[in-house]
Protein backbone atom coordinates (compact mmCIF):
# COMPACT_ATOMS: atom_id res chain seq x y z
CA UNK A 1 0.00 0.00 0.00
CA UNK A 2 1.60 3.24 -0.51
CA UNK A 3 0.54 6.79 -1.49
CA UNK A 4 0.94 8.71 -4.87
CA UNK A 5 0.46 12.03 -6.36
CA UNK A 6 -3.27 12.02 -8.51
CA UNK A 7 -3.90 14.38 -11.35
CA UNK A 8 -5.37 17.31 -9.25
CA UNK A 9 -1.94 17.16 -7.37
CA UNK A 10 -0.22 17.44 -10.53
CA UNK A 11 -2.18 20.08 -11.43
CA UNK A 12 -1.70 21.92 -8.19
CA UNK A 13 2.01 21.30 -8.66
CA UNK A 14 2.43 22.43 -12.35
CA UNK A 15 0.17 25.35 -11.67
CA UNK A 16 3.03 26.81 -9.06
CA UNK A 17 5.91 25.50 -11.27
CA UNK A 18 4.51 28.06 -14.08
CA UNK A 19 3.93 31.18 -11.72
CA UNK A 20 7.71 30.68 -10.87
CA UNK A 21 8.71 30.25 -14.51
CA UNK A 22 6.57 33.34 -15.69
CA UNK A 23 8.06 35.23 -12.48
CA UNK A 24 12.06 34.56 -14.26
CA UNK A 25 10.74 35.01 -17.37
CA UNK A 26 12.03 31.70 -18.55
CA UNK A 27 9.19 29.39 -20.32
CA UNK A 28 9.32 25.51 -18.85
CA UNK A 29 8.20 22.19 -19.98
CA UNK A 30 6.94 20.62 -16.39
CA UNK A 31 6.26 17.27 -16.19
CA UNK A 32 4.69 15.15 -13.30
CA UNK A 33 5.07 11.85 -12.40
CA UNK A 34 3.67 9.43 -9.93
CA UNK A 35 4.74 7.02 -7.14
CA UNK A 36 5.39 4.22 -9.46
CA UNK A 37 7.39 7.03 -11.83
CA UNK A 38 4.70 6.90 -14.57
CA UNK A 39 3.96 9.90 -16.30
CA UNK A 40 0.33 11.94 -14.81
CA UNK A 41 0.99 15.34 -16.22
CA UNK A 42 2.81 17.40 -18.21
CA UNK A 43 2.55 20.93 -20.11
CA UNK A 44 4.95 23.02 -22.54
CA UNK A 45 4.46 26.76 -21.66
CA UNK A 46 4.65 28.41 -25.07
CA UNK A 47 8.57 29.07 -26.00
CA UNK A 48 9.55 26.53 -24.56
CA UNK A 49 12.70 24.43 -25.84
CA UNK A 50 11.02 21.38 -27.21
CA UNK A 51 13.90 19.40 -26.68
CA UNK A 52 12.81 19.84 -22.97
CA UNK A 53 9.59 17.69 -24.04
CA UNK A 54 11.57 14.82 -22.85
CA UNK A 55 14.06 15.73 -20.46
CA UNK A 56 11.60 17.29 -18.27
CA UNK A 57 9.56 13.54 -18.16
CA UNK A 58 12.90 11.90 -17.59
CA UNK A 59 14.00 14.38 -14.73
CA UNK A 60 10.53 13.47 -13.21
CA UNK A 61 11.07 9.65 -13.73
CA UNK A 62 14.68 9.85 -12.38
CA UNK A 63 13.71 11.80 -9.40
CA UNK A 64 11.25 9.30 -8.29
CA UNK A 65 13.41 6.16 -9.50
CA UNK A 66 16.18 7.27 -6.69
CA UNK A 67 14.45 9.39 -4.38
CA UNK A 68 16.65 12.40 -5.07
CA UNK A 69 16.94 15.74 -6.61
CA UNK A 70 18.69 15.51 -10.18
CA UNK A 71 21.01 17.93 -8.82
CA UNK A 72 22.27 16.02 -6.18
CA UNK A 73 22.59 12.77 -8.61
CA UNK A 74 24.47 15.47 -10.62
CA UNK A 75 27.58 15.50 -8.48
CA UNK A 76 27.47 11.77 -8.02
CA UNK A 77 27.29 10.80 -11.66
CA UNK A 78 30.43 12.84 -12.55
CA UNK A 79 33.93 11.20 -13.94
CA UNK A 80 35.49 9.87 -10.73
CA UNK A 81 32.56 9.87 -8.61
CA UNK A 82 30.42 7.18 -7.70
CA UNK A 83 27.45 6.54 -9.77
CA UNK A 84 29.20 8.01 -13.18
CA UNK A 85 28.03 5.79 -15.76
CA UNK A 86 24.38 5.79 -14.11
CA UNK A 87 22.79 7.46 -17.21
CA UNK A 88 23.43 4.76 -19.38
CA UNK A 89 21.01 2.69 -17.41
CA UNK A 90 17.46 2.22 -17.82
CA UNK A 91 17.19 2.77 -21.73
CA UNK A 92 18.29 6.59 -21.78
CA UNK A 93 15.22 7.49 -19.13
CA UNK A 94 18.49 9.43 -16.82
CA UNK A 95 18.64 12.90 -16.79
CA UNK A 96 21.40 13.75 -14.52
CA UNK A 97 21.17 17.41 -14.47
CA UNK A 98 19.17 19.99 -11.96
CA UNK A 99 15.96 20.15 -12.63
CA UNK A 100 14.16 17.16 -11.36
CA UNK A 101 12.95 16.61 -7.58
CA UNK A 102 11.27 14.35 -5.35
CA UNK A 103 7.35 15.10 -4.08
CA UNK A 104 6.95 13.95 -0.74
CA UNK A 105 3.63 13.80 1.35
CA UNK A 106 4.55 12.75 5.03
CA UNK A 107 7.96 12.72 4.73
CA UNK A 108 7.29 10.07 2.26
CA UNK A 109 8.14 10.53 -1.62
CA UNK A 110 4.95 10.36 -3.73
CA UNK A 111 6.07 10.85 -6.82
CA UNK A 112 7.86 13.93 -8.09
CA UNK A 113 8.61 17.06 -10.35
CA UNK A 114 10.62 17.34 -13.35
CA UNK A 115 11.41 21.11 -15.29
CA UNK A 116 13.56 21.68 -18.18
CA UNK A 117 14.22 24.82 -20.33
CA UNK A 118 16.29 27.06 -18.56
CA UNK A 119 19.72 27.02 -17.09
CA UNK A 120 20.02 24.00 -14.16
CA UNK A 121 19.98 26.29 -11.62
CA UNK A 122 16.25 28.42 -13.05
CA UNK A 123 15.20 24.37 -13.47
CA UNK A 124 15.75 23.88 -10.37
CA UNK A 125 14.00 26.77 -8.91
CA UNK A 126 10.44 26.14 -10.82
CA UNK A 127 11.11 22.43 -9.88
CA UNK A 128 11.16 23.51 -6.10
CA UNK A 129 8.03 26.17 -6.20
CA UNK A 130 5.61 23.13 -7.97
CA UNK A 131 7.29 20.72 -5.17
CA UNK A 132 6.12 22.72 -2.25
CA UNK A 133 2.65 23.28 -3.57
CA UNK A 134 1.87 19.22 -3.29
CA UNK B 1 4.31 31.78 -40.36
CA UNK B 2 2.63 28.66 -39.27
CA UNK B 3 -0.69 28.97 -36.76
CA UNK B 4 -0.09 25.82 -34.65
CA UNK B 5 -2.06 25.51 -31.37
CA UNK B 6 -0.49 26.93 -28.02
CA UNK B 7 -0.63 25.36 -24.18
CA UNK B 8 -4.00 27.46 -23.45
CA UNK B 9 -5.59 26.20 -27.11
CA UNK B 10 -4.48 22.41 -25.62
CA UNK B 11 -5.93 22.96 -22.20
CA UNK B 12 -8.87 23.87 -23.64
CA UNK B 13 -9.34 20.84 -26.23
CA UNK B 14 -8.06 18.33 -23.03
CA UNK B 15 -11.11 20.06 -20.79
CA UNK B 16 -13.52 18.90 -23.54
CA UNK B 17 -11.71 15.25 -24.11
CA UNK B 18 -11.83 14.92 -20.31
CA UNK B 19 -15.51 16.44 -20.10
CA UNK B 20 -16.42 13.44 -22.48
CA UNK B 21 -14.67 11.12 -21.21
CA UNK B 22 -16.30 11.61 -17.40
CA UNK B 23 -19.24 11.46 -19.44
CA UNK B 24 -19.06 7.55 -20.61
CA UNK B 25 -17.07 6.84 -17.20
CA UNK B 26 -13.73 5.84 -18.90
CA UNK B 27 -10.55 7.56 -17.57
CA UNK B 28 -8.03 8.57 -20.51
CA UNK B 29 -4.86 9.71 -21.00
CA UNK B 30 -4.86 12.39 -23.22
CA UNK B 31 -2.48 14.32 -25.28
CA UNK B 32 -1.79 17.44 -27.36
CA UNK B 33 0.47 17.86 -29.65
CA UNK B 34 1.15 21.19 -32.02
CA UNK B 35 1.91 21.74 -35.62
CA UNK B 36 5.73 20.79 -35.34
CA UNK B 37 4.27 17.57 -34.32
CA UNK B 38 5.68 18.01 -30.35
CA UNK B 39 4.06 17.61 -27.12
CA UNK B 40 2.37 20.55 -25.81
CA UNK B 41 0.77 18.87 -22.86
CA UNK B 42 -0.71 15.33 -21.46
CA UNK B 43 -2.78 14.46 -18.58
CA UNK B 44 -3.86 11.06 -17.20
CA UNK B 45 -6.76 10.91 -15.58
CA UNK B 46 -6.83 9.13 -12.04
CA UNK B 47 -7.43 5.14 -12.85
CA UNK B 48 -6.62 5.38 -16.61
CA UNK B 49 -4.27 2.74 -18.25
CA UNK B 50 -0.30 3.40 -17.70
CA UNK B 51 0.42 2.37 -20.89
CA UNK B 52 -1.88 4.08 -22.47
CA UNK B 53 0.61 7.66 -21.68
CA UNK B 54 2.60 6.09 -24.45
CA UNK B 55 0.02 5.62 -26.71
CA UNK B 56 -1.94 8.72 -26.05
CA UNK B 57 1.08 10.86 -26.98
CA UNK B 58 2.16 9.15 -30.08
CA UNK B 59 -1.46 8.84 -31.50
CA UNK B 60 -1.38 12.89 -31.15
CA UNK B 61 2.38 12.49 -33.02
CA UNK B 62 0.93 10.29 -35.45
CA UNK B 63 -2.74 12.08 -36.42
CA UNK B 64 0.02 15.49 -37.70
CA UNK B 65 2.79 13.30 -39.09
CA UNK B 66 0.31 12.42 -41.69
CA UNK B 67 -2.75 14.91 -41.20
CA UNK B 68 -4.85 11.77 -40.80
CA UNK B 69 -7.28 10.72 -37.91
CA UNK B 70 -5.65 7.16 -36.42
CA UNK B 71 -8.92 5.44 -36.99
CA UNK B 72 -8.03 6.15 -41.11
CA UNK B 73 -4.79 5.51 -40.95
CA UNK B 74 -5.63 2.02 -39.39
CA UNK B 75 -7.82 0.84 -42.25
CA UNK B 76 -4.53 1.55 -44.47
CA UNK B 77 -2.50 -0.46 -42.34
CA UNK B 78 -4.11 -3.57 -41.57
CA UNK B 79 -2.08 -6.52 -43.43
CA UNK B 80 -2.54 -6.57 -47.26
CA UNK B 81 -3.09 -2.73 -47.06
CA UNK B 82 -1.20 0.07 -48.37
CA UNK B 83 0.26 1.03 -45.96
CA UNK B 84 1.03 -2.03 -43.57
CA UNK B 85 4.11 -2.00 -41.90
CA UNK B 86 3.87 2.04 -41.07
CA UNK B 87 4.11 1.11 -37.19
CA UNK B 88 7.39 0.41 -37.90
CA UNK B 89 8.53 3.75 -39.08
CA UNK B 90 9.53 6.75 -36.86
CA UNK B 91 11.32 4.93 -34.44
CA UNK B 92 8.32 3.73 -33.05
CA UNK B 93 6.16 6.49 -32.71
CA UNK B 94 3.21 5.81 -35.19
CA UNK B 95 -0.03 4.30 -33.42
CA UNK B 96 -2.53 2.92 -36.14
CA UNK B 97 -5.07 2.22 -34.12
CA UNK B 98 -8.46 5.12 -33.37
CA UNK B 99 -7.82 7.89 -30.96
CA UNK B 100 -6.07 10.61 -32.77
CA UNK B 101 -7.41 13.46 -34.61
CA UNK B 102 -5.99 16.57 -36.59
CA UNK B 103 -6.90 19.82 -34.56
CA UNK B 104 -8.15 21.96 -37.32
CA UNK B 105 -8.10 26.13 -37.96
CA UNK B 106 -9.47 27.92 -40.80
CA UNK B 107 -9.25 24.51 -42.73
CA UNK B 108 -5.18 24.12 -42.00
CA UNK B 109 -3.88 21.52 -39.56
CA UNK B 110 -2.85 23.36 -36.36
CA UNK B 111 -1.67 20.29 -34.09
CA UNK B 112 -3.51 16.93 -33.00
CA UNK B 113 -4.81 15.35 -30.11
CA UNK B 114 -4.53 12.00 -28.58
CA UNK B 115 -6.88 9.55 -27.04
CA UNK B 116 -5.89 6.10 -25.32
CA UNK B 117 -7.74 4.68 -22.36
CA UNK B 118 -10.56 2.86 -23.79
CA UNK B 119 -12.15 0.77 -27.00
CA UNK B 120 -10.98 2.44 -30.10
CA UNK B 121 -14.87 3.54 -30.31
CA UNK B 122 -14.46 5.31 -26.81
CA UNK B 123 -10.63 6.69 -27.71
CA UNK B 124 -12.49 8.40 -30.89
CA UNK B 125 -15.63 9.91 -29.85
CA UNK B 126 -13.12 11.39 -26.60
CA UNK B 127 -10.58 12.94 -29.04
CA UNK B 128 -13.55 14.05 -30.99
CA UNK B 129 -15.23 15.71 -28.34
CA UNK B 130 -11.63 17.85 -27.85
CA UNK B 131 -10.49 18.50 -31.39
CA UNK B 132 -14.07 20.14 -31.33
CA UNK B 133 -12.95 22.68 -28.55
CA UNK B 134 -10.37 24.47 -30.62
CA UNK C 1 -3.70 5.95 -2.31
CA UNK C 2 -2.61 2.45 -4.38
CA UNK C 3 -2.46 -1.12 -3.27
CA UNK C 4 0.46 -2.48 -4.50
CA UNK C 5 2.00 -6.67 -4.43
CA UNK C 6 5.26 -6.14 -2.18
CA UNK C 7 8.11 -9.16 -2.08
CA UNK C 8 6.55 -11.47 -0.25
CA UNK C 9 3.46 -11.40 -2.13
CA UNK C 10 5.66 -11.81 -4.94
CA UNK C 11 7.64 -14.93 -3.80
CA UNK C 12 4.38 -16.33 -3.08
CA UNK C 13 2.58 -15.81 -6.22
CA UNK C 14 6.15 -17.26 -8.19
CA UNK C 15 5.98 -19.99 -6.11
CA UNK C 16 2.19 -21.23 -6.82
CA UNK C 17 3.34 -20.43 -10.73
CA UNK C 18 7.02 -22.98 -10.29
CA UNK C 19 4.96 -25.62 -8.50
CA UNK C 20 2.28 -25.38 -11.77
CA UNK C 21 5.31 -25.14 -14.38
CA UNK C 22 6.63 -28.51 -12.56
CA UNK C 23 3.74 -30.46 -12.29
CA UNK C 24 3.12 -29.89 -16.20
CA UNK C 25 6.53 -30.61 -16.53
CA UNK C 26 7.72 -27.26 -18.68
CA UNK C 27 10.72 -25.08 -17.05
CA UNK C 28 9.56 -21.20 -16.87
CA UNK C 29 10.37 -17.74 -16.56
CA UNK C 30 7.86 -15.77 -14.29
CA UNK C 31 8.04 -12.57 -13.47
CA UNK C 32 6.00 -10.49 -10.99
CA UNK C 33 5.39 -6.66 -11.34
CA UNK C 34 3.36 -4.27 -9.07
CA UNK C 35 1.35 -1.62 -9.50
CA UNK C 36 3.25 0.39 -11.21
CA UNK C 37 4.29 -1.50 -13.11
CA UNK C 38 8.02 -2.08 -12.38
CA UNK C 39 9.92 -5.71 -11.71
CA UNK C 40 9.53 -6.98 -8.30
CA UNK C 41 10.90 -10.52 -8.92
CA UNK C 42 11.83 -12.51 -11.89
CA UNK C 43 12.70 -16.43 -11.51
CA UNK C 44 14.25 -18.65 -14.63
CA UNK C 45 13.81 -22.53 -13.66
CA UNK C 46 16.57 -24.72 -14.83
CA UNK C 47 16.33 -25.43 -18.81
CA UNK C 48 13.91 -22.66 -19.36
CA UNK C 49 14.05 -20.62 -22.54
CA UNK C 50 16.72 -17.58 -22.61
CA UNK C 51 14.45 -15.39 -24.78
CA UNK C 52 11.50 -15.55 -22.24
CA UNK C 53 13.49 -13.89 -19.75
CA UNK C 54 12.75 -11.05 -21.45
CA UNK C 55 9.46 -11.73 -22.59
CA UNK C 56 8.70 -12.85 -19.02
CA UNK C 57 8.89 -9.18 -17.50
CA UNK C 58 7.26 -7.64 -20.50
CA UNK C 59 3.97 -9.38 -20.08
CA UNK C 60 3.88 -9.02 -16.89
CA UNK C 61 4.38 -4.92 -17.36
CA UNK C 62 1.80 -5.08 -20.38
CA UNK C 63 -0.77 -6.82 -18.23
CA UNK C 64 -0.68 -4.16 -15.52
CA UNK C 65 -0.43 -1.28 -18.29
CA UNK C 66 -3.44 -2.10 -19.42
CA UNK C 67 -5.46 -4.23 -16.70
CA UNK C 68 -5.92 -7.03 -18.81
CA UNK C 69 -5.10 -10.74 -19.20
CA UNK C 70 -2.43 -10.51 -22.35
CA UNK C 71 -4.28 -13.52 -23.91
CA UNK C 72 -7.16 -11.48 -23.94
CA UNK C 73 -5.27 -8.49 -25.16
CA UNK C 74 -3.65 -10.61 -28.14
CA UNK C 75 -7.74 -11.17 -29.24
CA UNK C 76 -8.04 -7.51 -29.79
CA UNK C 77 -4.28 -7.13 -31.38
CA UNK C 78 -4.66 -8.79 -34.39
CA UNK C 79 -4.82 -7.29 -37.73
CA UNK C 80 -8.08 -5.70 -38.38
CA UNK C 81 -8.97 -5.98 -34.72
CA UNK C 82 -9.21 -2.56 -32.78
CA UNK C 83 -5.80 -2.54 -31.10
CA UNK C 84 -3.70 -3.62 -33.66
CA UNK C 85 -0.14 -1.84 -33.96
CA UNK C 86 -0.27 -1.87 -29.82
CA UNK C 87 2.72 -3.94 -29.53
CA UNK C 88 4.80 -0.82 -31.33
CA UNK C 89 3.87 1.83 -28.55
CA UNK C 90 5.33 1.97 -24.99
CA UNK C 91 9.25 1.61 -26.77
CA UNK C 92 8.90 -2.49 -26.86
CA UNK C 93 7.75 -3.59 -24.30
CA UNK C 94 4.67 -4.61 -24.89
CA UNK C 95 3.73 -8.66 -25.26
CA UNK C 96 0.20 -9.27 -26.87
CA UNK C 97 0.07 -13.33 -26.49
CA UNK C 98 -0.51 -15.24 -23.76
CA UNK C 99 1.17 -15.59 -20.20
CA UNK C 100 0.72 -12.26 -18.99
CA UNK C 101 -2.40 -11.64 -15.88
CA UNK C 102 -3.11 -9.04 -12.81
CA UNK C 103 -2.72 -9.79 -9.60
CA UNK C 104 -6.26 -8.27 -8.04
CA UNK C 105 -7.16 -7.94 -4.43
CA UNK C 106 -10.49 -7.02 -3.40
CA UNK C 107 -10.95 -6.20 -6.91
CA UNK C 108 -8.22 -3.98 -7.53
CA UNK C 109 -5.21 -4.22 -9.35
CA UNK C 110 -2.04 -4.90 -7.63
CA UNK C 111 0.40 -6.12 -10.29
CA UNK C 112 0.83 -8.35 -12.73
CA UNK C 113 1.91 -11.90 -13.24
CA UNK C 114 4.31 -12.91 -16.55
CA UNK C 115 5.14 -16.47 -17.22
CA UNK C 116 7.04 -17.40 -20.47
CA UNK C 117 8.70 -20.53 -21.37
CA UNK C 118 6.07 -23.13 -23.03
CA UNK C 119 3.24 -22.83 -25.44
CA UNK C 120 0.60 -19.97 -24.84
CA UNK C 121 -2.04 -22.21 -23.64
CA UNK C 122 0.54 -23.25 -21.00
CA UNK C 123 2.29 -20.10 -19.93
CA UNK C 124 -1.21 -18.73 -19.85
CA UNK C 125 -2.14 -21.67 -17.04
CA UNK C 126 0.71 -21.04 -15.14
CA UNK C 127 0.30 -17.24 -14.69
CA UNK C 128 -3.31 -18.89 -13.41
CA UNK C 129 -1.90 -20.79 -10.95
CA UNK C 130 0.57 -17.78 -9.73
CA UNK C 131 -2.16 -15.07 -9.75
CA UNK C 132 -4.49 -17.63 -7.39
CA UNK C 133 -1.58 -17.63 -4.96
CA UNK C 134 -2.21 -13.88 -4.68
CA UNK D 1 30.23 -28.46 -21.02
CA UNK D 2 30.45 -25.26 -18.74
CA UNK D 3 29.77 -24.86 -15.21
CA UNK D 4 27.41 -22.54 -14.18
CA UNK D 5 24.75 -21.15 -11.41
CA UNK D 6 21.04 -22.34 -11.45
CA UNK D 7 18.45 -21.16 -9.91
CA UNK D 8 18.87 -23.10 -6.37
CA UNK D 9 22.59 -21.03 -6.37
CA UNK D 10 20.78 -17.95 -7.52
CA UNK D 11 18.63 -18.22 -4.56
CA UNK D 12 21.42 -18.58 -1.83
CA UNK D 13 23.30 -15.87 -2.97
CA UNK D 14 20.16 -13.91 -3.55
CA UNK D 15 19.82 -15.22 -0.32
CA UNK D 16 23.06 -13.78 1.58
CA UNK D 17 22.77 -10.85 -0.24
CA UNK D 18 19.53 -10.14 1.37
CA UNK D 19 20.48 -10.65 4.76
CA UNK D 20 23.58 -8.02 4.55
CA UNK D 21 21.18 -5.12 3.51
CA UNK D 22 19.03 -5.86 6.07
CA UNK D 23 21.86 -5.86 8.64
CA UNK D 24 23.09 -2.41 6.73
CA UNK D 25 19.37 -1.35 6.49
CA UNK D 26 19.30 -0.53 2.77
CA UNK D 27 16.86 -2.40 0.78
CA UNK D 28 18.20 -3.52 -2.19
CA UNK D 29 17.86 -4.87 -5.58
CA UNK D 30 19.73 -8.33 -6.45
CA UNK D 31 20.25 -9.77 -9.33
CA UNK D 32 22.16 -13.60 -10.34
CA UNK D 33 23.11 -13.88 -14.26
CA UNK D 34 24.37 -17.22 -15.30
CA UNK D 35 27.40 -18.06 -17.50
CA UNK D 36 26.24 -17.27 -20.45
CA UNK D 37 25.48 -13.66 -18.64
CA UNK D 38 21.36 -13.90 -18.77
CA UNK D 39 19.21 -13.59 -15.84
CA UNK D 40 18.76 -16.33 -13.95
CA UNK D 41 16.69 -14.48 -10.71
CA UNK D 42 16.21 -11.06 -9.67
CA UNK D 43 14.02 -9.39 -6.52
CA UNK D 44 13.24 -6.01 -5.42
CA UNK D 45 13.63 -5.40 -1.51
CA UNK D 46 10.40 -3.38 -0.56
CA UNK D 47 11.47 -0.03 -0.84
CA UNK D 48 14.19 -0.28 -3.25
CA UNK D 49 14.82 2.30 -5.72
CA UNK D 50 12.94 1.59 -8.68
CA UNK D 51 15.47 2.82 -11.09
CA UNK D 52 18.16 0.17 -9.61
CA UNK D 53 16.08 -2.86 -10.67
CA UNK D 54 17.54 -1.99 -14.22
CA UNK D 55 20.97 -1.39 -12.45
CA UNK D 56 21.01 -4.43 -10.32
CA UNK D 57 20.79 -6.70 -13.92
CA UNK D 58 22.99 -4.96 -15.99
CA UNK D 59 25.57 -4.85 -12.93
CA UNK D 60 25.54 -8.58 -12.83
CA UNK D 61 25.44 -8.73 -17.14
CA UNK D 62 28.59 -6.36 -16.97
CA UNK D 63 30.24 -7.95 -14.40
CA UNK D 64 29.76 -11.52 -15.96
CA UNK D 65 31.24 -10.02 -19.49
CA UNK D 66 33.83 -9.18 -18.42
CA UNK D 67 34.82 -11.29 -15.77
CA UNK D 68 35.33 -8.62 -13.60
CA UNK D 69 33.81 -6.46 -9.97
CA UNK D 70 32.12 -3.32 -12.10
CA UNK D 71 34.19 -1.54 -9.24
CA UNK D 72 37.38 -2.58 -10.64
CA UNK D 73 36.09 -1.81 -13.87
CA UNK D 74 34.79 1.57 -12.72
CA UNK D 75 38.27 2.65 -12.32
CA UNK D 76 39.19 1.68 -16.38
CA UNK D 77 36.21 3.74 -17.36
CA UNK D 78 36.51 7.04 -16.35
CA UNK D 79 37.24 10.38 -18.20
CA UNK D 80 41.19 9.60 -19.60
CA UNK D 81 41.02 6.35 -18.72
CA UNK D 82 41.56 3.50 -21.21
CA UNK D 83 38.00 1.91 -21.30
CA UNK D 84 36.36 5.24 -21.42
CA UNK D 85 33.49 5.13 -23.19
CA UNK D 86 32.82 1.07 -22.94
CA UNK D 87 29.22 2.19 -20.87
CA UNK D 88 28.02 3.07 -24.30
CA UNK D 89 28.57 -0.47 -25.94
CA UNK D 90 26.40 -3.79 -25.87
CA UNK D 91 23.29 -1.74 -26.24
CA UNK D 92 23.52 0.25 -22.86
CA UNK D 93 23.72 -2.81 -20.60
CA UNK D 94 27.09 -2.03 -19.19
CA UNK D 95 27.51 -0.32 -15.78
CA UNK D 96 30.22 0.91 -14.75
CA UNK D 97 29.93 1.61 -11.16
CA UNK D 98 30.79 -0.47 -7.94
CA UNK D 99 28.27 -3.27 -7.17
CA UNK D 100 28.90 -6.03 -9.56
CA UNK D 101 31.20 -9.21 -8.66
CA UNK D 102 31.63 -12.49 -10.61
CA UNK D 103 30.61 -15.58 -9.15
CA UNK D 104 33.28 -17.97 -9.03
CA UNK D 105 33.11 -21.83 -8.30
CA UNK D 106 37.01 -23.87 -8.38
CA UNK D 107 38.25 -20.30 -10.36
CA UNK D 108 36.38 -20.21 -12.54
CA UNK D 109 33.41 -17.64 -13.08
CA UNK D 110 29.94 -19.15 -13.32
CA UNK D 111 27.89 -16.16 -13.24
CA UNK D 112 27.64 -12.87 -11.41
CA UNK D 113 25.78 -10.62 -8.98
CA UNK D 114 24.38 -7.27 -9.44
CA UNK D 115 23.55 -5.12 -6.15
CA UNK D 116 21.92 -1.26 -6.64
CA UNK D 117 19.86 0.50 -4.25
CA UNK D 118 22.47 2.28 -2.02
CA UNK D 119 26.11 3.68 -2.25
CA UNK D 120 28.41 2.19 -4.14
CA UNK D 121 30.34 0.77 -1.34
CA UNK D 122 27.15 -0.48 0.20
CA UNK D 123 26.45 -2.02 -3.20
CA UNK D 124 29.79 -3.67 -3.15
CA UNK D 125 29.48 -4.84 0.35
CA UNK D 126 26.06 -6.45 -0.22
CA UNK D 127 27.34 -8.14 -3.77
CA UNK D 128 30.30 -9.52 -1.60
CA UNK D 129 27.69 -11.01 0.55
CA UNK D 130 26.01 -12.65 -1.91
CA UNK D 131 29.11 -14.31 -3.84
CA UNK D 132 30.56 -15.38 -0.80
CA UNK D 133 27.28 -18.07 -0.09
CA UNK D 134 27.52 -18.97 -4.01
Amino acid sequence: MFDTVNLEDARRVIAAAEKKAAAIGQPMNIAVADAGGNLVAHVRMDGAWLGSIDISIKKAYTSRAFDIATKDLATHSQSGNQFFGIHASNNGKIMIFAGGIPLKRDGRVVGAIGVSGGSGEQDHAVAEAGAAAL
